[in-house]
């Protein structure tokens, strides 16, 4: 079986801190929700397809999947708690098992997940090498790019093949 | 100070082994001139500038090293035996010390250097985790950015802000 591709969004550049009464509420701003299409249409001129777009529930990562789907990078997108900035990893890791069981598919599976920081490159860094130590930096609308083994445990059995920031990709 | 920046950037696409009676007389093919041109402008269009490029003795890094050059990203190419495909990190420390104290700048220093796999994902993990595994996929033409910490080792203080393939680049 082939190698799943893992991409490891960040939402756009969302409003400050203290403007709203509770960080769920906070939405991307003009420029959060303009950088964010640019990048958008950027993925999908350079070829990328998902098969699921899984998001965090907050607003702010909502509108960034919303946006990513449509331009029709991906046919699906589901909302989950487990990409919530309190998510952990382990529980996600038991819903990938079961979604790639319930997805059996001859070709690599594609699926971005779009979370918050510094979650998302934690997790990178426990599916590449086991630990973290936050030297993964993944800016607003960022992208990490991971290969994923077939079968097995993930944690530290993941390839890294692509982090960039919007200003490297635009 | 403010942090310096290393872009470990990999030789472009060379002549296929066996057709040259030693590995390091292997230049690149046209494709792989074709390529690294265009990656080469592509970075300079992303605004990159490199105080210097440091570069493998070997044909195909030469080549490569000198594309980068001629679209104007650096004032000055070197080529060392250090990153050469036998280098070892330790040494390349050495000479990175010894660089940045005989290059004092107010401001960010920016270093490419053009060299082999899996050396320079090697390096990057050895820069960033301390220890490497073989996990960061560096595919030819492609790009590693780390941002370095001013003063102190360089061993596992250093974050990684870009992974990139050509394919994903231009």
């Amino acid at each position: 079986m082939a190698t799943s591709e893992l991409y490891l969004i960040r939402h756009g550049l969302a409003g400050t801190w203290g403007t709203y009464s509770r960080d769920e509420e906070r939405p991307l701003t003009g420029e959060g929700q303009h950088k964010t299409r640019l990048v958008a249409q950027r993925l999908k001129d350079l070829g990328l397809q998902f098969d699921l777009i899984l998001t965090s529930p907050l607003i702010r990562a909502q509108q960034t999947a919303t946006i990513l789907k449509a331009v029709g990078l991906s046919p699906q997108m589901e909302t989950t708690p487990l990409l919530a900035p309190e998510g952990a990893i382990a529980p996600w890791l038991d819903w990938f098992e079961q979604w790639r069981e319930g997805n059996p598919s001859p070709n690599p599976r594609k699926l971005a997940l779009v979370g918050h920081q510094p979650n998302l490159s934690h997790w990178a860094e426990m599916l590449v090498w086991g630990t973290s130590s936050g030297s993964i930096l993944l800016k607003k609308a960022g992208v990490i790019g991971l290969f994923l083994p077939e079968a097995g445990n993930l944690l530290s059995n993941c390839q890294i093949f692509w982090l960039t920031p919007p200003k490297l990709l635009l």
